[in-house]
């Protein structure tokens, strides 16, 4: 089951060691984390989302738990089920000849990603989307050599309106065209 | 100073501590970091932002060569001068009244940031730019109450051209305007 979990932490030198540590320990498999400065000075926050078998208890809400006591942490939030706004960044450098430039430049109408760069024989492409659009990319481009990808891994923030969108497909009066447009 | 440095792991229970370990050991402050599954299945590619006191050796140089000794390391590249795409991503949830968010949505069409959710009293903004363009955007947004930021670390890949568009605006020529319209 993958968790994303939200830490905020006051800066200090051995702090993330300890925060990832505990992870490891505790058997979760890190699938991506980042850490980067947040809207307090001296603080910053880590968005880690997380694999872990499903033991059947509650292993995430223990690991929460111990999280809080570590040093210097000041909030912990497991925002998996949240109605999230989450976003990740990718880039990816392809082989592409004159004709498969062509029909990448006629994805990135649909999938709405920038290209960065091209030469004659390579493109890179930037690609902002949320994870179900970033497995549709990725399924479209298996066809080409994939040189180099570097992705962030995800982001995220709670929504205020509270109103979740993904379980909005589910609803009968929703125009799905519409949330397209939208993305 | 700041160096960027890009590190390919095969992915294992304990790399990443023993990554970031190093770091800290070595007295470089991690500004960010992000780790995050890349071209090839069973590894990870990390991207590390770091603040080192500029101690006249090559201290950076150590590093780099500590890290390619580290277990499951496979490529270690500082990339700090090279001709690199660097992005970052950012999400902002930003207080805003009626007349602001007229204000930030016209800031929107020249940052070409994507508005993710308006509620009566806040927005959520979605940033993917490179870290010129992110110090001039908190720079504009400083005046509103930014309620919560997330962002997700830089992450670069080399130009496959090995043109440096950054020098680029150095050199007589080059019109920098067409250079802002194309990003």
């Amino acid at each position: 089951m993958k968790r994303i979990i939200s830490v905020l932490v006051e800066k200090d030198a051995g702090g993330l060691v300890r925060i990832i540590s505990l992870f490891t320990r505790r058997r979760f498999e890190i699938e991506s984390i980042t850490a980067a400065a947040c809207e307090r000075k001296g603080y910053e926050r880590l968005t880690i989302t997380v694999l872990n078998q499903d033991d059947g208890g509650d292993s995430a809400g223990q690991l929460t738990k111990q999280l809080r006591k570590l040093l210097n942490v000041v909030n912990v939030k497991d925002i998996t089920y949240l109605p999230i706004v989450h976003r990740e960044l990718l880039l990816i450098k392809i082989q592409a000849n004159l004709a498969e430039r062509e029909e990448i430049l006629n994805l990135s109408k649909i999938f709405r990603f920038k290209i960065n760069e091209v030469t004659n024989s390579t493109l890179i492409l930037e690609v902002t989307a949320d994870p179900g659009k970033i497995v549709a990319l990725q399924k479209m481009l298996e066809k080409y050599t994939i040189l180099q990808l570097s992705r962030t891994g995800q982001i995220a923030l709670v929504r205020e309106s509270e109103v979740c969108t993904s379980s909005l497909r589910e609803y009968p009066g929703f125009d799905s065209s519409l949330d397209l447009k939208r993305k």
